[in-house]
């Protein structure tokens, strides 16, 4: 762990285009600072498993570059609607988790509703409740976008919080 | 390629136990021949992240060792019954298309009804006929077990014969 900060990566898994957010809890402190956000597109024309090679080198690269601390990634569905879209992000989230374990980084499931709840007071907010959620609290002068962008800084924050409030 | 044959390794993905079966194709015959087969086994007991990158790891150490030249992986499910395990196999699914594409393998993605047609004439045969089927067309003394390593080594066949038959 660095001194004086506890740095978190989230990430919300997709084949086409997985989001992530870096946030950094100074020690002492209650609230998160923003270091980053951004998204890794994945050439949709791709096979699903060069996308998954892709997916792991950018995310390799990334967390390299970023040197986080913990990892957080949301947590399986417990409802699926669309259970081929679920399946196919499970590949995306079984190629993230190895790759931030392969790095040595703890990594914390969180449930969807959770983290919209603890972002917006609802655990149903719409991505753009989210995107305003997110614009507010780290005081950017526009919503992230894709949204997937501001997915990842949600459980980003989330889990910082609960690290700070322990 | 090594000189003289093609060699196919076959994977059944899991996340307590994913199978794999290794067999020759030689240049100029139609019927591939059994090399090996066997189960990864992962430890139930740890997070899924760990079991994730003990896959990977022996996975990797598998493919140095036998060297395929090519890969083939069941096709994702059709129907979901068990959605939730279905998204779990994601994970070892995604991890394995990632090991294999990361070793330089191209991979088939085969349909476990025509699977199980090949090898039994049946689209629908239960994992026993499966067992019983490759014990018979390998000339094993017992059924290969467990159903794991016997429906790996069905994919391989399986993708074999289809580059024997053209």
């Amino acid at each position: 762990m660095a001194e004086g900060f506890t740095r978190v990566l989230g990430i919300d898994p997709g084949l086409r285009l997985t989001g992530y957010g870096v946030v950094d809890l100074h020690d002492g402190t209650l609230e998160p600072t923003l270091v980053e956000g951004g998204v890794i597109r994945l050439d949709a024309k791709q096979p699903m498993e060069h996308r998954l090679l892709q997916l792991r080198n950018e995310l390799s690269e990334l967390i390299a570059q970023v040197k986080p601390d913990r990892m957080a990634v949301e947590q399986l569905y417990a409802h699926y609607a669309h259970p081929r879209t679920a399946i196919l992000m499970g590949h995306a989230r079984g190629v993230i988790l190895l790759c931030g374990t392969a790095a040595g980084l703890p990594t914390e499931h969180l449930a969807a509703t959770e983290i919209k709840k603890s972002l917006t007071g609802n655990g149903h907010a719409t991505k753009e409740q989210m995107q305003l959620s997110i614009q507010a609290q780290c005081r950017l002068a526009e919503p992230p976008s894709p949204p997937d962008v501001a997915d990842a800084i949600a459980i980003a924050l989330c889990h910082a919080r609960r690290i700070a409030t322990g």
